[in-house]
């Protein structure tokens, strides 16, 4: 499936010139106008199949939260650096801090009683939880406790800031769309104040009170948002929708996405739709010994352990995973999960960018393309 | 605002011939080549604003119930009438069982131990429970538990029929597209088995266990679907998020849809608009004195007491009503809403229709059109 | 295929209740208390498949002609009759000048040097010219000539009038949703000057200079607007379409929509849909000899025969037809169309409103429902 | 506007450590982990607005028809190489074979009689005839004539070669997504035969004949689709469109995008939507003499000049520009278009990748933002 025939470059291949004196001194005059051959290029430009420069990879949650302890003696939060935040950097993208081309990952750690600044850009954010609680994201003016398990947005250009309210540090994973914004040249960003002004800690968002009822919207807001107006998907209702898809698949009845593998995704209420423009999320639970079928699909993807232990294959490479570990899915990559204990998964791709452009292709094991 | 200038069709207005033999005598000959001139219509067809010919009005729920006691004593539930509902006939439209040019609204009354058969039609249905409960709907096979507050849905052509596990009867609303459907010639209709064949009766449908989590859907049906997924939605959710909205307007923050006045409209997950393709539908809950703007929109809507008891002003006329009342409020009819106690309104309309058609209109006491 | 099983009301079947004083004594409380219950009105209301009261029907171009010239002796043009228009009024819709329970159909004749006084309302129309010239239809603002094949926007809310500024009459088709805009109670109607204030003739509407380039758009309105900004679409290029499908038939390539008919669709540029929200507008053209499939749909059309000479088959009987001819198809009456010379026919419906209620169905002889 | 307060990475700025040997020990221990912190990055990737890498930039077509002559002399058209084409390296894109980040304009170059083979990819194609005629490209079996002005697509997957039936040799502009799609991942790409099985030169495609007609689409094929199912847009009608713009302007009436300045954008007739689900294409003509309004936005462009002279500044730079000029416009650079003589530019841009995203902006000299 990988082998592009077009790669091949002989020299005698009817599409490839003969070298001569005249050949280098044509290419030298393209040097000189800025100007390349495709004939040169295709094999790499137009694989019969995708071949990313990213690689397939697994990060350590207890080592990326070794490294975010450290900083947190270390680095300060405040104007300028605007977060104590690290991002996975995926090994075959040059160094750039991003875990896939599209994809930005990393952990943010706040120390008791500090505030991260205010800010807002155009890249998309969103928090998830794997462990601990204390901090309140101030999501234009509307704090959101965050907890274990939750998932919450930070839609674009809305302002932001952090406060840690308790006597203990927090980490929690941060996914944005900062490679994307930054490779395609759509990037803004203004400061906000310097601290957080509302300090409170209340147990639900304003946004969750208006908007986090199955079903059901405000009339006074009826048109759709290009991103969901949840703040915070909360464990308990995640937890419960998974709970009740196993449920359903143990009286016979259909939900699951495969045996053993229930999966919800988190949605904009307002259209149905994945909760940003440019990033879908879901959480996934494997019963105890279920293995996934392999599947591959157009764009990439990270996961992240929530609980339990398994393995993941990319590929012909197989890594043992526990709590808080996280894997990068490059575009095409074949994936196969199986679960040791019941697993849960948090994951997160760029799959609204393909689908909206209608570039998306999904393959998997045993089904037709 | 009522009266057209173009209704007048004085002798010598300038577009109005003079009567004369020749003038009769072509109108013989339209009449025999199956006719009509603008010119004679133009007033009535053509109104400056809606003139419906549908009137307000209001039905007591206490008659209706009694009513409805009475059939359950002299009218089976059977094959061929299928179904014991009452509905409500517009006093304007010529006895019609039509509440509104479009909306059908009955009251449907089933024995302990009864049995409603089961068919299925492309009609949309759903039920509002004003009290009482013991029924389960079953559609397309999944048992729905009904109790007060609660509203389901049938969405058009899923298979239904509906059975009283409990030892007193109930009674509940009925709202369907029935007038528009039969008016435009869309109705389908198709019979099922005699007798429900699942007479389960879990607390929860396999349809909620799927779809009633805030902002969560199941990966495994990821598209849009033309009505909503949602078989039920329960009072403790729609009773909590109008308390929401009324917490959060006396914390000083936007939500309600105006002062004193919350209001949900129940929603398709999968796309964010209404529940049916032809029917809105929504619960409002006014604080004791809180009286409404007065607003008018094209379209029809019923309008159901849930709780409290107010009093609803429709154009020049104005009724008391309290729990189980049912209002008929026809195009373009001013209406306002005045609450004595605390006033739960259950209200549903065929705004979906023009929306759809960008025919919406919508005017609220002091404000621009 | 019409007959609905549940139309039978045996004393005795299980669904209906036994005559009897009592029975009798809640039918009375019923019509006191504006009720109608359901079982006595399903067979009526719920048929196992559309019933529609309209009846097909054809109307006699030549007839309609003679009556149009006849008004024009008798008829003033003028402020108050605002137009010189006569509608088809099916026989099945009481009197209604109605062709069908959604879409009016009329002829509308200017006599030489005549205005037709500016208005607008919210009902959709359209002009189609089945022979003659010399009149320009001003829509806000911009004149639009009318000549033999054009087919002629009015969308809804518009400021339009005529003038003829020919020494010879002029009749045309008018088509507008008038019947469903009344029945749902959404007309809205205001006066504009008694007189067009621009007389004059020029050959292509402004309208047709921005947007009447195949695929081009001004990037000035980028934009999707409700209704078709092509205010004309003139016979050379609806000819010149219907031609090249035919071609490519012959020359074996697909295009046609069935053999030897080719048919085009007026479409709205700025989305690709129909010209107006409510209404549907298509140009046939059948090779002589050709006989179509059968085919049925839900929701209503008229036919006009623009040139050429065939039959119409709709349900079970047949009608000849000829240039001008005019034939009302209701809901679900299967039709069959028969070429005996070159037959081109013009067609409009209310296609669009079913479509965007997910309501719509075809049936077409030969394949699968 | 260009210098991001953020960029500020003083020692002593509140979100930046303090330099130390346990600073210097923790950032290995990133490294190590394939980790990168946001604190020194962050100035980079989130400026205040886009800094694109990609410069602005000029090519003469000249030069490149040149080179294009001389490969056309050295480098044979066949299967391996696929085409003799010749993209634009942005300077600020690291030798890349890439107009912009996203955008791919290349010189294609055929001789007389020769073919280029049969392929298909995903990725999205279409040609700009600057000058020139003689040539067919087959797109999935139809052959499509190019001619100067004539602006033709390939969308995604559709398989296509070309073939010269001319005595002279042509040249022309490709454009494609190839970098977006290399970027993110999504690459198929799939060989056909080695030569194009038609050579018939008709002057019309059956695309043209099913679909170029004004507002008017085959009932056959009533759905949306991806691409534009327009195969050519000719010269005559794009030339009549922009010609009709200015007539309008001079007539008093609405129709150009600025003063002077007319403009069309090539669209989907099924959608009303760009041509492609990744680019825009449009056609701008100037009247002598024309400044146009600075203007930048949010994505990046190619411009062509397809006749005339004038001038393209770009931010601080300006160049006199020509026939077959190639421009780079990076996101977000002031670009302000000059008319010596009338001056007919053509444009394509990445902008329905943003439009779709919801991250499009666009600010125009002295308009609100």
């Amino acid at each position: 499936m990988t082998t592009s025939p077009v790669t091949v470059r002989a020299v005698d291949a009817p599409g490839h010139p003969t070298p001569s004196p005249e050949l280098e001194q044509l290419y030298r005059g393209f040097e000189r106008e800025l100007l390349v051959p495709l004939w040169t290029e295709i094999g790499d430009l137009m694989p019969t199949s995708p071949r990313p420069a990213a690689a397939a990879h697994v990060w350590r949650w207890q080592r990326l939260l070794e490294l975010a302890r450290e900083s947190g003696k270390l680095v300060p939060v405040g104007r300028g650096g605007e977060r104590r935040a690290i991002a996975l950097a995926n090994p075959g993208l040059g160094g750039a801090p991003y875990a896939t081309p599209t994809l930005w990952a990393a952990i943010q750690y706040l120390n008791p009683r500090e505030d991260a600044p205010v800010h807002r850009h155009t890249q998309h954010a969103f928090r998830f939880v794997v462990e601990g609680e204390g901090v309140w994201t101030v999501v234009d003016g509307d704090p959101v406790a965050m907890r274990r398990g939750d998932f919450l947005l930070t839609p674009g250009w809305c302002f932001h800031g952090h406060h840690n309210q308790s006597d203990t540090p927090m980490a929690w994973l941060d996914g944005l769309d900062i490679p994307f914004v930054h490779t395609t040249g759509s990037a803004f960003f203004e400061l906000g104040p310097d601290s957080v002004s509302d300090h409170s800690t209340p147990a639900r968002s304003r946004a969750e009170r208006l908007w986090a009822h199955p079903g059901l919207r405000p009339v006074s807001q009826p048109g759709p948002a290009v991103s969901s107006p949840i703040a915070a998907y909360r464990w308990e209702h995640t937890d419960a929708a998974l709970a009740d898809q196993l449920e359903l698949e143990a009286d016979g009845f259909p939900g699951v996405l495969e045996p053993g593998h229930a999966a919800v995704r988190f949605s904009n209420p307002t259209t149905g739709g994945d909760v940003l423009p440019t990033m879908r999320a879901e959480m996934h639970r494997l019963r105890a010994g279920t293995r996934t079928a392999t599947r591959r699909e157009v764009g990439s993807a990270v996961w992240q352990v929530f609980d339990g232990a398994g393995a993941v294959r990319l590929g012909e490479r197989e890594w043992p995973v526990e709590r808080g570990d996280l894997v990068a899915v490059p575009s095409w990559v074949p994936l196969t999960l199986t679960a040791r204990t019941e697993l849960d998964l948090f994951r997160f791709s760029d799959a609204p960018i393909f689908e909206r452009l209608h570039a998306d292709r999904v393959q998997i094991e045993g089904e037709q393309a």
